[in-house]
Protein backbone atom coordinates (compact mmCIF):
# COMPACT_ATOMS: atom_id res chain seq x y z
CA UNK A 1 0.00 0.00 0.00
CA UNK A 2 2.10 3.15 -1.19
CA UNK A 3 -0.66 4.94 0.41
CA UNK A 4 0.36 3.78 4.14
CA UNK A 5 4.13 4.89 3.27
CA UNK A 6 5.66 7.98 5.33
CA UNK A 7 6.09 10.65 3.27
CA UNK A 8 4.19 8.87 0.59
CA UNK A 9 1.05 10.55 -1.79
CA UNK A 10 -1.45 11.32 1.25
CA UNK A 11 1.37 13.12 3.44
CA UNK A 12 2.63 15.57 0.65
CA UNK A 13 -1.41 15.73 -0.31
CA UNK A 14 -2.28 16.87 2.98
CA UNK A 15 0.50 19.75 3.20
CA UNK A 16 0.12 20.94 -0.16
CA UNK A 17 -3.99 21.06 0.57
CA UNK A 18 -3.29 22.51 4.14
CA UNK A 19 -0.23 24.93 2.91
CA UNK A 20 -1.26 26.33 -0.25
CA UNK A 21 -4.93 28.10 -0.82
CA UNK A 22 -4.70 28.20 -4.36
CA UNK A 23 -3.29 24.93 -5.06
CA UNK A 24 -6.80 23.76 -3.47
CA UNK A 25 -8.76 25.70 -6.40
CA UNK A 26 -6.37 24.56 -8.87
CA UNK A 27 -6.95 20.79 -7.93
CA UNK A 28 -3.40 19.70 -7.34
CA UNK A 29 -3.42 15.88 -7.04
CA UNK A 30 -0.35 14.05 -5.66
CA UNK A 31 -0.12 11.15 -7.88
CA UNK A 32 3.34 9.53 -6.84
CA UNK A 33 5.31 10.56 -3.97
CA UNK A 34 8.33 8.20 -3.11
CA UNK A 35 11.89 8.34 -3.07
CA UNK A 36 12.61 7.74 -6.55
CA UNK A 37 10.60 10.74 -8.03
CA UNK A 38 7.37 12.64 -7.65
CA UNK A 39 4.55 13.28 -9.88
CA UNK A 40 1.58 16.03 -9.37
CA UNK A 41 -1.25 17.42 -11.18
CA UNK A 42 -4.13 19.14 -11.84
CA UNK A 43 -7.07 18.75 -14.16
CA UNK A 44 -7.44 21.14 -17.89
CA UNK A 45 -10.92 22.50 -16.83
CA UNK A 46 -10.16 24.74 -13.97
CA UNK A 47 -7.04 25.84 -15.19
CA UNK A 48 -7.87 26.34 -19.29
CA UNK A 49 -7.81 29.48 -20.97
CA UNK A 50 -10.43 30.03 -23.81
CA UNK A 51 -9.09 28.59 -26.33
CA UNK A 52 -9.02 25.29 -24.44
CA UNK A 53 -4.88 25.02 -23.77
CA UNK A 54 -3.63 25.04 -20.05
CA UNK A 55 -3.18 28.69 -18.63
CA UNK A 56 0.62 29.77 -17.92
CA UNK A 57 -0.09 30.53 -14.60
CA UNK A 58 -1.48 27.10 -13.96
CA UNK A 59 1.31 25.35 -15.59
CA UNK A 60 3.87 27.20 -13.43
CA UNK A 61 1.91 27.12 -10.08
CA UNK A 62 1.55 22.97 -10.83
CA UNK A 63 5.85 22.88 -11.10
CA UNK A 64 6.70 25.09 -8.72
CA UNK A 65 4.69 23.16 -6.23
CA UNK A 66 6.15 19.77 -7.48
CA UNK A 67 9.83 21.53 -6.73
CA UNK A 68 8.58 23.02 -3.26
CA UNK A 69 7.32 19.23 -2.37
CA UNK A 70 9.89 17.37 -3.04
CA UNK A 71 12.15 19.80 -1.08
CA UNK A 72 9.84 20.10 1.40
CA UNK A 73 9.72 16.70 1.77
CA UNK A 74 13.65 16.13 1.71
CA UNK A 75 13.77 17.77 4.78
CA UNK A 76 10.78 16.62 6.45
CA UNK A 77 11.74 13.14 5.93
CA UNK A 78 15.76 13.90 6.76
CA UNK A 79 14.43 15.96 9.82
CA UNK A 80 15.47 18.60 8.86
CA UNK A 81 13.89 21.40 10.66
CA UNK A 82 13.91 24.48 7.10
CA UNK A 83 11.54 25.85 5.30
CA UNK A 84 11.54 25.43 1.48
CA UNK A 85 11.05 28.85 -0.16
CA UNK A 86 11.37 29.14 -4.21
CA UNK A 87 13.53 32.05 -5.31
CA UNK A 88 13.91 32.14 -8.88
CA UNK A 89 12.89 30.11 -11.85
CA UNK A 90 12.91 30.35 -15.32
CA UNK A 91 9.95 28.44 -17.34
CA UNK A 92 9.76 27.67 -21.46
CA UNK A 93 6.44 26.79 -22.81
CA UNK A 94 7.67 24.74 -25.93
CA UNK A 95 3.90 23.80 -26.86
CA UNK A 96 0.29 23.92 -25.55
CA UNK A 97 -0.96 21.46 -23.57
CA UNK A 98 -4.71 20.57 -24.08
CA UNK A 99 -5.10 17.69 -21.78
CA UNK A 100 -4.35 17.10 -17.40
CA UNK A 101 -1.38 19.23 -16.42
CA UNK A 102 0.61 16.51 -15.09
CA UNK A 103 4.50 17.42 -13.49
CA UNK A 104 7.33 15.11 -13.35
CA UNK A 105 10.30 16.10 -10.92
CA UNK A 106 13.41 15.00 -12.84
CA UNK A 107 15.33 13.75 -9.36
CA UNK A 108 18.16 16.23 -8.67
CA UNK A 109 21.48 13.47 -8.10
CA UNK A 110 23.22 12.40 -5.18
CA UNK A 111 26.15 14.83 -5.01
CA UNK A 112 23.59 17.75 -5.77
CA UNK A 113 21.67 16.88 -2.39
CA UNK A 114 24.13 16.58 -0.50
CA UNK A 115 25.73 19.75 -1.22
CA UNK A 116 22.59 21.55 -0.40
CA UNK A 117 22.23 19.67 2.71
CA UNK A 118 26.10 20.58 3.80
CA UNK A 119 25.47 24.02 2.87
CA UNK A 120 22.37 24.09 4.63
CA UNK A 121 23.62 22.72 8.11
CA UNK A 122 26.64 24.71 7.82
CA UNK A 123 25.36 28.32 6.87
CA UNK A 124 21.77 27.56 8.23
CA UNK A 125 20.73 28.17 4.20
CA UNK A 126 21.16 26.41 1.33
CA UNK A 127 20.04 26.10 -2.39
CA UNK A 128 19.33 23.52 -4.66
CA UNK A 129 18.27 23.63 -8.59
CA UNK A 130 15.44 21.48 -9.54
CA UNK A 131 13.77 20.79 -12.36
CA UNK A 132 10.05 19.92 -13.37
CA UNK A 133 8.79 18.62 -17.06
CA UNK A 134 5.09 18.91 -17.99
CA UNK A 135 4.38 16.60 -21.17
CA UNK A 136 1.84 15.93 -23.35
CA UNK A 137 1.66 12.36 -24.48
CA UNK A 138 5.31 12.22 -24.69
CA UNK A 139 6.21 15.56 -25.90
CA UNK A 140 7.67 17.73 -23.60
CA UNK A 141 5.48 20.90 -23.48
CA UNK A 142 6.61 22.87 -20.20
CA UNK A 143 10.15 23.19 -18.79
CA UNK A 144 10.45 24.32 -15.41
CA UNK A 145 13.84 25.21 -13.76
CA UNK A 146 13.29 26.28 -10.25
CA UNK A 147 16.08 27.52 -7.26
CA UNK A 148 14.50 26.55 -4.14
CA UNK A 149 15.98 28.11 -1.02
CA UNK A 150 15.92 26.40 2.77
CA UNK A 151 15.80 27.98 5.68
CA UNK A 152 16.19 26.83 9.08
CA UNK A 153 14.12 27.33 11.27
CA UNK B 1 -13.96 59.20 -16.97
CA UNK B 2 -11.15 56.38 -17.56
CA UNK B 3 -13.21 53.38 -17.49
CA UNK B 4 -14.87 55.10 -20.76
CA UNK B 5 -11.80 54.94 -22.51
CA UNK B 6 -11.54 52.39 -25.30
CA UNK B 7 -9.24 49.60 -23.96
CA UNK B 8 -9.12 51.06 -20.62
CA UNK B 9 -9.55 49.50 -17.26
CA UNK B 10 -12.99 47.53 -18.14
CA UNK B 11 -12.18 46.48 -21.67
CA UNK B 12 -9.19 45.09 -20.24
CA UNK B 13 -11.21 43.41 -16.96
CA UNK B 14 -13.64 42.09 -19.33
CA UNK B 15 -11.38 40.33 -21.31
CA UNK B 16 -9.16 38.67 -18.80
CA UNK B 17 -12.12 37.60 -16.92
CA UNK B 18 -13.34 35.71 -20.10
CA UNK B 19 -10.04 34.44 -21.49
CA UNK B 20 -9.04 33.23 -18.11
CA UNK B 21 -11.04 31.33 -15.46
CA UNK B 22 -8.33 31.00 -12.94
CA UNK B 23 -7.69 35.16 -12.77
CA UNK B 24 -11.40 35.18 -11.43
CA UNK B 25 -10.68 33.03 -8.37
CA UNK B 26 -7.11 34.89 -8.32
CA UNK B 27 -9.54 37.83 -7.82
CA UNK B 28 -6.93 39.98 -10.43
CA UNK B 29 -8.36 43.42 -10.71
CA UNK B 30 -7.09 45.69 -13.61
CA UNK B 31 -6.40 48.86 -11.28
CA UNK B 32 -5.43 50.98 -14.59
CA UNK B 33 -4.85 50.39 -18.39
CA UNK B 34 -3.86 53.36 -20.56
CA UNK B 35 -0.70 54.20 -22.72
CA UNK B 36 1.13 55.08 -20.47
CA UNK B 37 0.93 51.68 -18.06
CA UNK B 38 -0.72 48.76 -16.69
CA UNK B 39 -1.63 48.04 -13.27
CA UNK B 40 -3.10 44.85 -12.26
CA UNK B 41 -3.59 43.58 -8.78
CA UNK B 42 -5.13 40.36 -6.50
CA UNK B 43 -6.26 40.17 -2.79
CA UNK B 44 -3.50 38.60 -0.76
CA UNK B 45 -6.54 36.40 1.42
CA UNK B 46 -6.72 33.83 -1.73
CA UNK B 47 -3.45 33.54 -2.88
CA UNK B 48 -1.27 33.50 0.39
CA UNK B 49 0.41 30.48 1.82
CA UNK B 50 0.17 29.25 5.62
CA UNK B 51 2.74 31.83 5.96
CA UNK B 52 0.67 34.52 5.23
CA UNK B 53 2.88 35.33 2.16
CA UNK B 54 1.70 35.69 -1.66
CA UNK B 55 2.47 31.91 -3.00
CA UNK B 56 4.37 32.40 -5.43
CA UNK B 57 2.44 30.93 -8.19
CA UNK B 58 0.13 33.52 -7.86
CA UNK B 59 2.47 36.25 -8.10
CA UNK B 60 4.12 34.76 -11.06
CA UNK B 61 0.16 34.36 -12.73
CA UNK B 62 -0.50 38.39 -12.12
CA UNK B 63 3.04 38.90 -13.17
CA UNK B 64 2.06 37.05 -16.65
CA UNK B 65 -1.38 38.26 -16.91
CA UNK B 66 0.25 41.43 -16.67
CA UNK B 67 2.32 41.36 -19.94
CA UNK B 68 -0.11 39.74 -21.92
CA UNK B 69 -2.48 42.04 -21.07
CA UNK B 70 -0.47 45.10 -22.29
CA UNK B 71 0.19 42.94 -25.46
CA UNK B 72 -3.33 41.83 -26.17
CA UNK B 73 -4.10 45.39 -25.77
CA UNK B 74 -1.54 46.23 -27.95
CA UNK B 75 -2.84 44.26 -30.69
CA UNK B 76 -6.37 45.02 -30.77
CA UNK B 77 -5.69 48.98 -30.32
CA UNK B 78 -3.55 48.53 -33.34
CA UNK B 79 -6.07 46.49 -35.45
CA UNK B 80 -3.27 43.54 -35.50
CA UNK B 81 -5.55 40.76 -35.68
CA UNK B 82 -2.66 38.49 -32.98
CA UNK B 83 -2.88 36.68 -30.39
CA UNK B 84 -1.06 37.14 -27.60
CA UNK B 85 1.07 33.83 -25.25
CA UNK B 86 3.71 33.26 -23.13
CA UNK B 87 6.60 31.37 -24.64
CA UNK B 88 9.58 31.74 -21.43
CA UNK B 89 9.76 33.60 -18.70
CA UNK B 90 12.33 34.09 -15.53
CA UNK B 91 10.56 35.55 -12.41
CA UNK B 92 13.37 36.37 -8.96
CA UNK B 93 11.23 36.03 -5.47
CA UNK B 94 13.46 39.33 -3.84
CA UNK B 95 11.34 39.41 -1.04
CA UNK B 96 7.95 37.99 0.01
CA UNK B 97 4.68 39.64 -0.25
CA UNK B 98 2.34 39.87 3.01
CA UNK B 99 -0.17 42.34 1.16
CA UNK B 100 -1.95 43.02 -1.85
CA UNK B 101 -0.16 41.47 -4.52
CA UNK B 102 0.16 44.76 -6.94
CA UNK B 103 1.63 44.37 -10.38
CA UNK B 104 3.14 47.40 -12.91
CA UNK B 105 4.13 46.96 -16.39
CA UNK B 106 7.62 48.46 -16.98
CA UNK B 107 6.06 50.02 -20.70
CA UNK B 108 8.96 48.55 -23.70
CA UNK B 109 10.56 51.29 -25.26
CA UNK B 110 9.03 52.80 -28.71
CA UNK B 111 12.13 51.08 -30.50
CA UNK B 112 10.98 47.86 -29.20
CA UNK B 113 7.23 47.83 -30.13
CA UNK B 114 8.17 49.09 -33.47
CA UNK B 115 11.06 46.20 -34.13
CA UNK B 116 7.83 43.96 -32.78
CA UNK B 117 5.40 45.14 -35.28
CA UNK B 118 7.44 45.13 -37.91
CA UNK B 119 8.69 41.49 -37.24
CA UNK B 120 5.29 40.75 -36.68
CA UNK B 121 4.13 41.88 -39.76
CA UNK B 122 6.79 40.75 -42.01
CA UNK B 123 6.63 37.17 -40.66
CA UNK B 124 3.31 36.96 -39.11
CA UNK B 125 4.69 36.37 -36.04
CA UNK B 126 6.65 38.40 -33.32
CA UNK B 127 8.46 38.18 -30.11
CA UNK B 128 8.85 40.99 -27.61
CA UNK B 129 10.31 41.04 -24.06
CA UNK B 130 8.32 42.63 -21.43
CA UNK B 131 8.95 43.42 -17.42
CA UNK B 132 6.58 42.66 -14.90
CA UNK B 133 7.51 44.39 -11.13
CA UNK B 134 5.58 43.29 -7.76
CA UNK B 135 6.20 45.93 -4.79
CA UNK B 136 6.13 45.66 -1.56
CA UNK B 137 5.44 49.34 -0.87
CA UNK B 138 8.63 50.84 -2.30
CA UNK B 139 10.90 47.58 -2.33
CA UNK B 140 10.77 45.53 -5.05
CA UNK B 141 9.25 42.07 -4.33
CA UNK B 142 9.13 40.21 -7.16
CA UNK B 143 10.87 40.95 -10.73
CA UNK B 144 9.34 39.12 -13.77
CA UNK B 145 10.83 38.90 -17.15
CA UNK B 146 8.58 37.46 -19.89
CA UNK B 147 9.03 36.97 -24.03
CA UNK B 148 5.45 37.05 -25.20
CA UNK B 149 4.75 36.03 -28.74
CA UNK B 150 2.08 37.10 -31.25
CA UNK B 151 0.99 35.14 -33.61
CA UNK B 152 -1.41 36.41 -36.85
CA UNK B 153 -4.81 34.54 -36.61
Amino acid sequence: MPDEQPFGRKYLQNRIDKEFALARHIGVVVERADDSGLVLSAPLTRNANDKGTAFGGSLFSVAVLTGWAWLARYLDATHIAADAVIQESTIRYLVPVHGILRATLEPPTTAHVEKFRKMLQRRGRGRIRLIVKICQGRTLATLFEGVFAAVMR
